[in-house]
C-alpha cells in the first residue's frame, strides 16, 4: 500500500514568488494487479502481486505555503514497490496524495511506463489550485 | 481486416478529472495495397497482399468515461498485420476506431511511417467530442 | 528542368476531417547555377551545370479535395537532380508545385541544405488557401 | 514457411579480391510459435501462428564466386513473416539458407529482437568455408 | 531469496555450431542489505529489506547442450526483488546460477548498477567451460 | 557564504535595445546544510559543512541600465563551494543576488541539480522589473 | 575590423510572400579584446589583440526587398578573425550591420559562445522593420 | 562514367613517415544501372540512367611518395552522378582508381549506401602494396 | 589534503575467481595549485587554494583477496575538494593510494577533466601486481 | 608561422611508471595557404593569408623525463591562427613540435579537420622513441 504518512513538508523559504520545482525519479516500480496484462498465476504467488512494472516519475509544482521535503518523498515513492496498482492510478494516486501533503498553487504528475507487449504509456494528470 | 471489435474498456477511475493518456508501439505493420509503391505482382503473391509497411503508432487522448485496456489494443493494431492498406486510411481508421469504442474528450492518432523510396511519412489526425 | 507535371494526385479519402501529412526525404540533389558559390568554369563543364547541392526537404499540408500521390512526388523531387536552380528558388518553386497540384488547405515546405563554405541554410515557406 | 528459393545470385564482378558486403533491415517480422512468451491461444487464432516477433537482421559476408542479390535478400526475409519460428531458429536458419545460395569465404548474421518482456535478445552466429 | 529452481533449459537445436546469445534487461532491481550504503533503520523497515537498487543485468553466452528458456530467466531476476544482496554477489550468483542450469560453453555476466553517492559501478564475471 | 559584493557589473553597450544573455555553467558545486539528505555527522567534519551537491545553473536576463560582467560572475557562483545550503535557496539566492546587481528588465535562474537517492531536482525562478 | 562593405545583396525573388531564411555557421572566431578574461599581456602580444573566442553564430531574417547573398555573408564573417571585441558587441554588430545591408522585415541573430572558465554564453538580438 | 583522369596528386611532404589519411564525404551519389532495384522504365528515361542512389564514401589511405589532391578527388566523386554503377562496382571501382593514381602503402574504401527497400549495404574493400 | 586513511575495504567473496569492477563518478573537484592555469591571487584568496578543478574518475580494477569498499571511496575522493594538485598527480595518487589499501590484481585509474583553456586533458594510469 | 619555443615543459612526477595524457581542442584554426582549396585572391587579401581552416586536434603521450606543460600548449596552437599552412603539414608539424619538446616514450597527433567542399579529412601521425 502507498503510505501518504511518509511524505513530508517544510516551510517554503521564497513564499512570497511563485518558482517552480521539477523532481524526477527512473527508478520507479510496482506490481501490476491480478488478472493484469501479461501476468499469470504462477508469477504472482512469486511476488505475492503481479508483474513488476517499471516507470520514470516527474513531478514539477509551484509550492505555497510549504514545500515536499525530498527525502520523504523518496521514501514515499519506494512503499509502492510491492503494490499491484493500474498505471492510471498510479499518476492520479501520487497526484492526489502529493496535493494533499502540501497544496501546492499547482501539480502536475507524469508516469512514464516501460515497454509492455510492444506499447509504451505516458500518464499526465494535473491539478490547480482553486482560486 | 482490422477487427475493431477486439477493443474492449474499462471505466475510468477518475473520470472527474482531465488527464491524458499516450500510448506508442514502433512495432506496426501492415501491407502496402495493390498497386502501391514499390510492389510488384510477384510479391503480392508471396504474401497475398501487398508490400510490408512499419509504422510508429502513437496515440493520445483525455478519457471521459471510458480508458481503452492496453492488452486488448495491442490485438487490435496487430489485426492490421495482414491487411492492404494506405497510409491516409491506416491513421485515419485507428482514430474512428478508438473514438467508437471509448468517445474520449479529444483524441490524436499519429502514423509515422518508415522511409520508402526515401521518403518518410508521417500521418496526424485529431478527433475532439462536439461539445 | 523541374517536372511538376510528374505530380500525380488522387481524393483526399477523409476529406471531411483536417488532419496533416507530414513527408521528408534526405535525398534531394540539384546544382548550383552558373556564378554561385564555390563553383568554377572546369567544374561547371563537368556536370553541364555548377557544384552539385544537397538538401533534406520537408513538406507538411493539410489536405483539401486532393492528396499528393507519394511516388510521384519522389519523380518530381527527382527531377531537379541536373538543374541549377538557387535554394531560395528551389523552396518556392516546389511550394508553387504542390500547391499547383493539390490546392491544399496549407502547406509548408522547408529546405534544409548541407554545408557550403562552412554555412548551412535553411529556407522556410508556407502557403495558405484564400478564405 | 522461409522460402530459400527465392535467393538469387550474381557473379562477383571482383573475385580476385576479398572485400566485405554489410546488409542490415530493421523490418524483419515472424510470429512466435505455439506455446512461445506471452501468446495466449485467441492471440495465436487471430493470425493463425502465434505472437508477432520484431528484429534487426545484420548480415556480414565476404563474396566468394557469386554475390547476393538485393532485392531477392528482402523478399525472401519478407518470407518469415507468417512463420512461427523461435529466435534461435531464425538466425540459424538465414545463416543456413545464404550459406547455401552463395557459399561465401565466410559471413555472419545476427538477429537483434525486440525487448519482451523486459528482456531484449541478440543472437548471433558465422560459417566460415572450409580451407 | 533468488531462486534457481525457476530456470528452465531446451536442447540446443544448432548444437554443432558455436553461436552467442546475449540477453539484456534494464528491470533488474533488488535491495541493499541491512547496513549497506545510503540505508536507515526506518527504510528498511519500510521494505522489510534494504534500499532499493536498480541495475541493468547483461548475459552473453554460448550454448553447449541446452539453451535457457528467455521466460523462466525473466522469472529468475524476478526473485531477485524483495532479497537484501551485495554487488558483487547479484553478479557472480547470477553467473553461478546460469552455469548450473545450462553448462555453456562460456558466459559473460555483467551487472551495470545505478548510481549512488555520485558513483556508478558496473561488475562483470566470465566463466569458461574447462577443456 | 555566498558572496554577491564579487559581482561586477559595465554599461550595457546597446541599452535602447531588448536582447537577451544566457549564461550556463555546469560546475557549481556547494555542500548540503547539516542535517540535510545522505549527510551523516562523520561526512560533515570532514568537510566542515555537509555532503557535497554539484548542479548545472542556467542564467537568462534581459540587461537594462547595466550588463553582469563574466569573470566576476564565476568568481559569485565559485563563493558557494564550501557553503551549507539547500536547493531552494540556491536559486533564489541567486536571482535575488543578480537583481541586486544589474537590476535587468528580467531575469530567470535555473539550478539543475545532480540525482541524490535516485532523485533528480531542477529549480526554476524568474524576476520581472516592475513597470 | 568587421567589414559591412563586404556583405552584398540580390533582389528578392518571391518578394511578394512571407518566408524565412535560417544561415548558421560554427567557425566564427575572433579576439578577446585588451583586459577580457582570461588573457594577459604576452599572449596579447603574440595576436596583435587578444585570446582568441570561438562562437556558432545563427541568423534567421525574413527579407523584403533583397536577400543576403551568401558567399559574401562568409566573407563578412571572417573579417571579426582578428577583431578584439566583447561578445554583447559581436552579435548586435553583426544584427546592425545586416539590417543597414537588406532591411529585412525581421531578423534575429544568436551569438552561441564557446565555453570560458567554465561558463558558457549565449546572446539573442532581434530588429523588426518599423510598420 | 567515372572519369579517374581527374584525379592529381602532390609530393608527400613526409615520405619518410607512415601516417594516415581519412576523407569522407556523404554526398555521394549516382544512379542505380538498368534493371536494378526500385527502376522501372518511366524513372530511368526522366534521368537518362536508372533511379538515383546515395552514399557517403569514406577512404583511409597511407601514402607513399604521393598523396591525394583534396579539391581533385571531390570533382572525380562528382563524376558518378550520373552514371549507372551498381554498389560492388562503385567502391571496387573508386579504390582501383585512387591506387592507380597514387599507389599508397595501403588503402581501404568503404561504400555506405541509403537504405533501399529496407535494407542499408555497406561494402568494404581494402588493397596493400605489395611488399 | 587527499585521505588514504579513509579508504575501507572487505574480504573478496569471489575470490577464487578473476572479475572486473568498474566505479565512475562526474562529481570529483579539487583544486589548481598556486601558480596553476587561469589562477590570480584574488582567485586564491577566496578559496584558499587555487580555482576549482572538476573531473569524471573512472576506476576499473579485479580484487585479489580485498574489494574497496563503495561508501569509503566516496569519502576518499571528497577529501580532494579544497585541495591545490596538478591532473598528473590526482590520478597517479589516486592509483597509489587504491594500491595501498586493496592491492588488487590490476587496476586502472582515468581522471577526464573539464576544459580549461579550450583544452581538454584525459590521464589514464595503470597499475599490475608483480607475479 | 608556428612557435615551438612557446612549448614548456616540466619534469615527469611519475616518470618511473609509463602513464598516457591526452589532450584535445576543438579551438584550432589556420589558414589555407595561396592557392589552396576555396580560395581566391580577394580572400587572400582580406587576411593576408588564405581562407580559414578548422580542426580539432588530439594529442597523447607517454610521457618520459618530462611533461608538456598546458597553458604553453595553448599558446603554441594558437600560434597557427593567421598562418598558411596544408592539412597533412599542421599534423606533422605539430608532432615534431611536441617531440622536439619533451622526447616522449610515445607520441600520437590527430587533425580533424572541418567539411570543405563536402570532404572531411582526419590525419593521424604517431611517432615512437627509438630504443
Amino acid at each position: 500500500m502507498p503510505k501518504p504518512e511518509l511524505l513530508e513538508t517544510f516551510p517554503n523559504p521564497y513564499a512570497d514568488r511563485n518558482y517552480e520545482i521539477f523532481m524526477e525519479t527512473d527508478e520507479f516500480t510496482s506490481l501490476c494487479p491480478l488478472g493484469g496484462i501479461e501476468t499469470d498465476a504462477a508469477e504472482l504467488k512469486l511476488l505475492e502481486g503481479g508483474a513488476p512494472d517499471f516507470a520514470t516519475i516527474r513531478m514539477t509544482y509551484t509550492p505555497a505555503e510549504r514545500c515536499l521535503e525530498l527525502k520523504s518523498l523518496k521514501l514515499y515513492l519506494w512503499s509502492f514497490r510491492n503494490d499491484g496498482i493500474f498505471y492510471e492510478r498510479v499518476v492520479n494516486r501520487i497526484l492526489d496524495d502529493l496535493v494533499a501533503a502540501c497544496t501546492p498553487k499547482s501539480i502536475t504528475v507524469v508516469g512514464d511506463f516501460n515497454v509492455r507487449g510492444g506499447l509504451k504509456s505516458i500518464i499526465t494528470a494535473t491539478w490547480t489550485r482553486p482560486a
